[in-house]
């Protein structure tokens, strides 16, 4: 096994079908290969990705602790023993950049507390690659998480996001549960000026279904599209 | 030469010393080496960096535009011809991911307004790196550029983040010109309560110099640091 420094290291995993090759760093995979104690959203899609990075990833050697809505929290420092007594640990999220948009960040600030070394590797994050790809100001812009599922409460967030936008010309950015996103979409149309610019980015890293399209309200509304089922980002921009 | 679909690439530079497979995806290389058309925030870099990915790559038949603070913005559209016409154009900022934190935005905002095809590469983001290794909040969380130089307004500005911070549980990000960070942490140590607390990400993906490290206000005061001329991200976090 291969001799890794004692840190907790931030893995980030394949958000898409895309080879490995074309998202990950091979770096990583010499990383991952000297880790066997990890923090996991879930165990089985871990295991899934370390096969997928080296099919002879000692799986049954390897200790795996899930952290996600069912984890009773006061567990989670005792994870942290074998960075403690000098020995790596990885934390994944179900997909992309661990302790972003994921429970993750409560394993970093524990380690932080402690003085413990903490290590984010690189990886894709579709937040920043949908924001790159916009066109939008990316010198100021801020990410929401999802927005509230009620309508009336939704369309008045969404109007707050715009005029944010305007005053402070800053991107806003925000997710949305997949099978929701073409009623988000029909929002953002019915909702915000015509003027201002929406981009939605889906499937971002797919080789296949990756889209990523910026257009204005007025043209949203004309537009025909499907982006049901499919993990997208929205963006809104205003100015410029 | 490869062939590689007609598209804008948004293709990310090394921000550190660290070997190219510890930062980049390989499948970047493949795609590099089938583009002659590049959008760059300075063209120096550029070619040191294309080289670096590929040591025969034809610089000699490439083409190199540099979009900077000298630039005259209205040439932008003409330099998205050769992508009009069928062929793949790259941009990239002098370090890091292009069109978050430079000017690269304009070319993409102009390829989306046309239609065209914009597709983001995977590579290091100090400022998602630094998001990440701090342990605060990811799900919602704000990235503000260069504060203000004058003394009186930054710590305002400072303080306003602050309050945002612990009003909205966003965590906020920011950047200062490298000789000024030393400043900026003190700024910070003297004007936020001393419970906030304030990670100062530097150097990160640096093998030898990354230091990422998260304290209260409180310890931030009898800390010893040098964060001169070190690249580094400030983020500050209330609440949680």
């Amino acid at each position: 096994m291969a001799e890794v420094e004692a840190a907790l290291y931030l893995i980030p995993v394949n958000i898409s079908d895309a080879p490995l090759e074309s998202v990950l760093p091979s770096g990583n995979t010499a990383i991952i290969r000297g880790i066997r104690h990890f923090i996991v959203e879930n165990v089985r899609t871990a295991r899934r990705f370390l096969l997928r990075c080296d099919r002879t990833f000692d799986i049954g050697a390897s200790e795996f602790h899930e952290l996600n809505g069912h984890t009773d929290l006061r567990e989670v420092s005792s994870w942290l023993e074998p960075l403690r007594r000098g020995e790596p640990v990885g934390v994944m999220s179900e997909a992309g950049c661990p302790a972003v948009a994921d429970p993750g960040a409560l394993a970093v600030s524990i380690a932080q507390r402690e003085g413990l070394k903490v290590v984010p590797l690189v990886g894709p994050s579709s937040i920043l690659m949908a924001l790159m790809a916009s066109g939008f100001n990316g010198q100021g812009f801020a990410f929401h998480g999802y927005l509230p599922i009620g309508e009336d409460e939704r369309r008045k967030r969404v109007r707050e996001l715009e005029s944010e936008s305007r005053r402070r010309g800053m991107t806003q950015i925000f997710i949305e549960t997949p099978y929701r996103n073409n009623r988000m979409v029909a929002t953002l149309a019915e909702t915000l000026r015509g003027d201002t610019l929406v981009c939605v980015a889906s499937e971002i890293t797919d080789p296949e279904r990756e889209s990523i399209v910026t257009l204005p309200v007025r043209e949203w509304k004309k537009r025909e599209y499907d982006y049901s089922k499919h993990p997208t980002i929205f963006l809104i921009y205003c100015g410029g």
